[in-house]
């Protein structure tokens, strides 16, 4: 897969008004909302695409809740994030994540990562949702050296699946749609699909659970109840791998590829060892501004808390919104910061690229 | 203007989980949020239609800063919510103001407008924008008994005017948008069209003004500045205005019709006299449940403040969702509330009417 769209790691830091880290949606948003406070931004994500926890995690399934968007996808709503914030031309350091933040002597902050970015801002909004993701790993050490070559913990590549023995790991929504995509005739099939879970029941979406038991029916995909718990090497690389199943009972399921989706784990990353404010795991912030317990760093989305805390896309767009608000005056101290509206106001509209360049009063 | 879409004045009381004064964008959100957390709702709004400011304000112009939408009209926005809030089956009450509320002995509000409606909630959110909207008037005693006849302070049915000589009163944008509406050539034009302004400069935006210039240049709409001072009456009713320059001088404008936008008057209504905690004639709330200082009435949107408000549509679909988390104890003792997903949860699905009615595991 390969990683950032719009960077290098740089060996000059890179100074700019506010750095991002987080391209989720409210990352993204809080991009839209600094540019119209006239702030420039720089964004990093571990991920290699812009879209985070909606395009990890159900990039295909419909979200209502987004206000006057009666229905949208994951990936249709990050589509529009993407093409609101354009006029904003932030710029991406994807693939990467933060390894350490410094305040510089001049009060901004050195944010590096671990692809050797370096960038220097005098705001920093992390907008990381429960941190840097990290997909659930099979605790299994003789699996270890095919990582990468036959087991994979993300979403892989379907075309180097043809005509392979397919084995998917999982029970939730992920690992049932790779299940059902796989299992579909394609130009790229498997020779098998198998699917392990550890008991015969799913937690996903009805809709996508009924699909993979007609697919079992219909012997388009396999299913085995059971725990992996060994695996068998050739020369050439791993052959199968061990299965106990419910009763105890063990037995070898010849494979040429493992696919294993067991979730993401939500880990904070470097992010704990900042000093700031935690209660239960999540960064603290005031309502006002939305800022951590240190001036300059804000935190917007899934990774904060605040009395009344929701952990929903509609909140960290309000976030997102006050914070730009208060960043605005430790960007452009120069500046009063007013409440302008796009509707109306010709300046937004400039920076929008919708002007319309005609004589007025 | 027919009224209410959905309602006549009820002699009987209607019981209800929840009241949403205003029906503007906010409100319209309250109602959908409220049905997520199986909260009925009725809608009151003094306007005879729901949208609001946006509608009433700006419904032809672009709105770029709603998240996830790059661009939409108010009137398109007010659409798009409507459609979203559909499965949520509330009841409007327009073309009404609220004139009462009282706290009935057994802890709930009975809610009465001046249309002879009851509602009794435990509920009450106040989305009332900037308070029941007032067009701002002449203060010209003589032009009152032509006030629906042949002087309008609001929109006004364009057929109407069809061969009349028409005076617009005001400098903003929508008295130049009504000004452009009715100078171009049409079924319904106007014998003529003359706009009234104090001055000759325009609180516009640049498009509209260029537009309303070059109408005037191309002798389609005449332009007048000068204040309306008198009136002249006929046994027929209004024949002229009496203008007076800025020099001073006066002379009479014969016209068959006067509309007046000299915009809207924000006022708080009846609210004022609640007993409710106020600053600055806005409702004070908390940020954690956007309650007012009565317990069961929130306050969202526009009307409210808090430390960091600011005006936006984007913190007022925030305000309203933590609003409707907060009133589901209030509504449902019985019940826990919690968080869930649009995208995953069955039982929002039903609500949403968009349950997949297949087997699961």
């Amino acid at each position: 897969m390969a990683g950032e769209a719009h960077t290098a790691a740089a060996t000059e830091p890179i100074e700019t008004d506010a750095v991002v880290i987080g391209a989720g949606p409210i990352g993204l948003y809080q991009v839209f909302q600094l540019g119209l406070q006239e702030i420039r931004t720089h964004v990093v994500d571990a991920l290699p695409h812009p879209g985070g926890q909606p395009l990890e995690l159900y990039p295909d399934k419909p979200i209502y809740d987004i206000p006057a968007i009666q229905v949208c996808t994951g990936r249709e709503l990050v589509a529009s994030l993407l093409r609101q914030i354009e006029p904003m031309d932030a710029h991406f350091h994807l693939g990467q994540k933060v390894s350490q933040v410094e305040r510089r002597p001049d009060g901004r902050f050195l944010i590096t990562t671990d692809r050797g970015t370096r960038l220097i801002a005098p705001t920093l909004f992390i907008a990381a949702g429960v941190g840097a993701f990290e997909p659930r790993r099979l605790k299994l050490p003789a699996l270890v050296p095919h990582e990468g070559r036959q087991v994979f913990h993300q979403a892989h590549d379907t075309a180097e699946l043809a005509n392979q023995h397919v084995v998917i790991v999982g029970g939730d929504d992920v690992a049932l749609e790779w299940a059902i995509r796989l299992s579909r005739p394609g130009p790229a099939q498997p020779a098998s699909v198998t699917l392990v879970h550890r008991r015969d029941a799913f937690q996903a979406d009805p809709d996508t659970v009924a699909q993979v038991r007609a697919l079992i029916t219909g012997q388009a995909l396999r299913f085995e109840a059971g725990q992996i718990t060994g695996a068998v090497d050739s020369p050439d690389g791993l052959s199968a791998v061990e299965i106990t199943s419910p009763d105890g009972s063990i037995h070898a399921l010849p494979l040429g590829c493992l696919l294993v989706f067991l979730g993401l784990s939500p880990r904070l990353g470097t992010i704990a060892d900042w000093g700031l404010a935690m209660e239960r795991k999540q960064l603290l912030v005031d309502t006002e501004k939305f800022s951590t317990s240190v001036a300059g760093i804000f935190a917007v989305g899934d990774i904060n808390t605040y009395p009344g805390k929701k952990k929903l896309i509609v909140c960290g767009f309000h976030e997102c919104t006050l914070a730009a608000f208060a960043a605005a005056p430790l960007v452009h101290p120069e500046r009063q910061v007013m409440l302008q509206y796009t509707t109306t106001s010709t300046r937004l509209h400039e920076l929008l690229g919708v002007a319309v360049p005609r004589g007025s009063e």
